[in-house]
């Protein structure tokens, strides 16, 4: 056969008309004209469109094969390229030869019919749920966020650290964890005093999945300066919301010499990259989704992109939304959490565009935050955008091992635990910021896809591990 | 104080002469001339080799901070960029100012002093040991690799798909895994039958961390003709080997449309781009590799980027070995699994260049690998690198539903498992391959360092899960 091209390749015309050309993929519709043609749709997951392939009755296979090949069957195709006559496409496939790949099983029950599938449906079938267009947009845009993050990190000399995800410290003393375990669970090992002997455990101790590489990462950015983790990390909070994973990837950078304000500069200036490699690569899935999922998606990147975010204290925050005249469901008191509707409003109607929140009070922030010079708050930040709320959660990181220590002490937990962090004090402390990004909800703002479950592949939650 | 430049950019000559600059860093030695300055060695991470500060005794906290400022102290640096008299060093810095921003507690014992360390105590301080030479060339190899490998994937249209680590489907049957559960150990709930009554756990039903996102993956290639994974997969082996971890990162490209030859050339493809830019992007760690690790890495590395891999069946492998007058510890029988032994001699003494070895016996490979013609062999390979053996692994996947299915039934499996997987071959199946690079042994490969729990910043182990 002739040279296989990628459908994008041919649709964006990087090959001349009437060349001969392969194509292979899978049908998304074949539309039989009396005139003694078919026309197929054929799909191979390289951009949006799928090419229109015609498909002449005098093909030696067109009635034995090519009239069974339903939605979801997949094709080898060769044929001229031509310019389309059809509108909104560019080029098509006069088919010379086609071979018939793979049928499918009883068309009427193809779970993916050419037609909408609401996307709860589409979960019970995940595993075919890349066939439709929302899925396969989807792919495409995480795929390109994820490529643009690591593009952005090693352009900045950033090292992308792998950091673990079985930790025997939990040092973030934050939320609910994994245990992960060998024991025998119908005959756990117990000691003397009738607590489980996890000596005998695999590790030789309790051990769990991580919450976030941010502790470990620290250790590295003690000497290579700037850093990052993109893993998955985990929670295990019986939480089912539409925002909500067990298992989610988290982008986490660290960087040394740099205060709360280069953070923030960090944090806006990877925003954007991101968010503008969607807009530059990804307008055919995006022209979807603002279609299709969410009308003010490509506005909203856009605004991401273009505008200069606005720097904001949690204390002044707190006085705007008190004077706000606003009706909130939650109070707002200084000391307090900010609830989204919170956030929302600042973004929103406030300011009309993302804001990064700093300088929060010490009580509701981890212990490892740095202590402003107030005593009352903390080097933190939020990043909150329209559409959204927060999207980004960062701080400059406590280098002062006395006043960390007394923040440890401050919060019960046992000093002994962090030997190692507390040794990145006293040895060369240096001061450093990171944040962390939630990378699922970054897909969730770029694509407008209302539920987190329908941007990950195999969504893990509570009475979920489907696949 | 004036622009922050990493040392990397100031040696490369991306500054000229003469201009003030601002780098930060860790002290790596001070010397102290009694004509009235300091040599202090400052690196930060950005490149293999420190920078020169000359500290003359003029300067306000010369006795007060500078001389207290040890190995492993933390300063900013204001000077002039000057051409450096000294050899080897292409530039150094007259400072006009120095900040110390953290010294070294009890500098007598602090971990990492310029002299040479064991990798053996280096690990037990492995929150330090990016510090050292050694470490930091590991992590600036490694992040390279890993830059290359999104790269090369990217570029050739491959998508990025973050399948789960939590599964509840043990589908490669292989191996040990990790239970991941939040039952309460010391009070498991039981059924009637007496089992743990696994659907009170988190997920509904039991769980464990993957072995491979292969079967998953594969449901993505089949709508988006080409995907990789590149994450953490888990092997709960009780095997304390310095070739093996608990806990890895994989890359696994899976490419439809694609049989074992072209999955041949994707993998020989992949290794040439991938050490290429070692070659490329870090002479001067390899510099370092080369001379106190492994005389040979380099060399090594050119040989598999400007040679071309030979291919070779199985079968014709086991004639070469068993005529080959080599006395080796485990005999060749046609039919068992070839041992390290065998592998480097192919590779080493026989073609002195990579193999890739194909068509394995059906009898020792797993169940998803495409049956050949000849009834006996599988379409699998297995790529063997001089200098390690075995380095990559793959196959052609069995895409003909029949004989997936005589080959699950053969090996005992229950197929109510692979439901979605055989879905797959029911709903427009189509010929697909794929394999999978451990990373870090590609690592171990590119910096002949020798034991797999030094190229990996925190390793996890059997008994070992510190940090």
């Amino acid at each position: 056969m002739s040279k296989h091209w990628s459908i994008s390749d041919l649709l964006a015309g990087k090959v001349d008309a009437d060349t001969t050309v392969t194509v292979k993929g899978w049908v998304r519709t074949r539309k039989d004209s009396k005139a003694g043609f078919s026309f197929i749709n054929l799909h191979d997951g390289s951009c949006f469109d799928p090419i229109q392939i015609i498909a002449p009755a005098e093909l030696d296979n067109y009635n034995s094969e090519i009239l069974q090949a339903t939605t979801g069957a997949s094709m080898a195709v060769e044929g001229k390229l031509v310019a389309s006559q059809g509108k909104g496409q560019s080029f098509e496939v006069q088919a010379t030869a086609i071979e018939v790949l793979g049928l499918v099983d009883d068309p009427a029950s193809y779970p993916i019919q050419p037609k909408p599938h609401t996307m709860e449906f589409l979960r019970t079938v995940a595993h075919l749920r890349p066939r439709t267009n929302a899925i396969g947009a989807v792919t495409r845009v995480q795929n390109c966020l994820a490529q643009a993050i690591h593009r952005f990190m090693h352009e900045r000399q950033f090292y992308w650290i792998h950091t673990p995800l079985i930790t025997a410290s939990d040092c973030e003393g934050a939320g609910e964890m994994f245990r992960v375990s060998t024991l025998d669970q119908t005959h756990m090992p117990m000691t003397d005093k009738g607590e489980v002997d996890y000596s005998q455990d695999f590790f030789g101790k309790e051990a769990f999945l991580t919450v976030s590489g941010q502790l470990n990462v620290e250790t590295y950015v003690s000497a290579m300066s700037k850093v990052y983790t993109f893993g998955p990390t985990f929670r295990a909070e019986n939480s089912n919301t539409s925002r909500h994973l067990a298992e989610f990837w988290m982008v986490e950078p660290e960087i040394a010499f740099a205060d709360l304000a280069q953070n923030a500069d960090l944090a806006e200036d990877m925003l954007k990259y991101i968010f503008k490699a969607v807009l530059d690569e990804r307008g055919d899935d995006l022209a979807f989704f603002n279609q299709r999922i969410d009308k003010t998606v490509i506005e909203r990147l856009e605004g991401v992109v273009n505008s200069e975010f606005e720097r904001m204290d949690y204390t002044e925050a707190v006085k705007i939304l008190q004077n706000s005249g606003k009706k909130f469901e939650f109070p707002v008191e200084w000391g307090t959490d900010l609830q989204s509707e919170h956030e929302r409003y600042l973004a929103e109607e406030k300011v009309g565009k993302p804001i990064v929140l700093m300088n929060y009070p010490k009580d509701i922030k981890a212990f490892y935050m740095r202590m402003n010079d107030d005593g009352k708050t903390v080097a933190a930040m939020d990043v909150l955008a329209p559409g959204i709320g927060e999207i980004i959660g960062g701080s400059q990181r406590e280098e002062r091992l006395d006043i960390l220590d007394s923040r440890i002490d401050e919060m019960g937990l046992p000093k002994e635990n962090y030997w190692w962090y507390r040794d990145l004090r006293r040895y060369g402390t240096v001061p450093h910021s990171g944040f962390g990004l939630g990378f699922e909800r970054a897909v969730l703002y770029a694509t407008g896809m209302k539920n987190i479950r329908d941007v990950i592949p195999f969504p893990r939650a509570a009475g979920t591990a489907e696949f």
